[in-house]
């Protein structure tokens, strides 16, 4: 799939998976280097189709998606609320995805686990772009104030991420610092993030 | 796959996507029946391996895991700290597995995305164990305190969720209020979740 999604060659590391899991897992990475071509309402469908069946608490899916597609006054409000390192790739997205999440239960109490149940819809999102060859990379990295208003985010839900969905692009149109850094990072072994029985001392 | 996790045939409704995914996402759900049999170190190791690969902020990778094979005392302090109501049949799990995320960042500011990150650590885990048969349930409802004390969980994280992970069982082993529940359960159409351009007012 790498290659897939890279057509320009580049060297990237192979992902080695210590113990046996789907590829899916190590295949997905979060690439920058954008075509600029557009991502139809359908594939869009299909991204929320797979972070719709993600598992929450009592079964609440707090978990919401403002979308807007290149060109539209949408994308460019929410393009403009990222920081200028993520603007200068992510303004070749296809589409822009805002994922939010509601802090409290509708009978006002908090909602505790709303972040973490919206962290799993965004997981099967990413993973079921990669499975379409599309490149599907969030970003923290933004004005909240900025965001939320462009996307006309009332009170009560929190923003977590915006997420370019795309093409896979020429990596020579990345400036040359993130050229660089085009490739699937690396990982913690498995032995420095699961422990038996305690958490280390 | 759902005649795989449950032997015993119960009337399960197929879910159907409405967009075209990978079944992955639509054929894993929170199943309670368990046989009680072992789940191998490895087995263990291949979860986690799945999580490892998710993205973060900063790939900061700010989740951990800590997990208690049946029958040993962390198994039984963890099952303790759950609430009746689950810890009525995830007695029967081969390993109970405690999701946290560290709350501040290496230099002590504070990390707004842990939660976030690591319910999308916790979906990889997920879809990672209903690929190979296993049921992988989340549980949200336990004493935070007594979990915590379990796995010796220091100042600094946060604990989401327990998980249980096991094989499948008799559905008939269950309390008839939780035989009735033994189904996948439903969710939201996308058009309930995703927007285009701006949240609905």
């Amino acid at each position: 799939m790498s290659s897939q999604l890279h057509p320009v060659a580049l060297p990237l590391p192979a992902r080695t998976a210590d113990h046996d899991v789907l590829r899916l897992f190590t295949d997905r990475w979060s690439g920058r280097a954008l075509s600029g071509a557009a991502v139809a309402p359908e594939e869009l469908a299909r991204l929320f189709e797979a972070a719709r069946w993600a598992p929450s608490g009592g079964n609440g899916q707090p978990w919401r998606f403002v979308h807007a597609r290149r060109g539209s006054p949408a994308f460019a409000r929410i393009l403009e609320s990222l920081m200028p390192q993520n603007r200068v790739w992510a303004e070749r997205a296809g589409a822009l995805v805002a994922v939010v999440s509601a802090v409290h239960l509708p009978d006002g109490r908090p909602r505790p686990a709303h972040a973490f149940d919206a962290g799993a819809a965004w997981m099967s999102l990413a993973l079921q772009g990669a499975s379409m060859g599309l490149v599907v990379h969030a970003m923290g990295g933004f004005d909240r104030a900025a965001a939320a208003a462009a996307i006309e985010l009332p009170e009560g839900w929190d923003l977590h991420v915006i997420v370019a969905v795309g093409r896979p692009g020429d990596v020579r149109d990345l400036p040359p610092a993130l050229q660089a850094r085009e490739a699937p990072s690396a990982r913690k072994p498995v032995a420095e993030i699961a422990f038996a029985d305690r958490f280390p001392a």
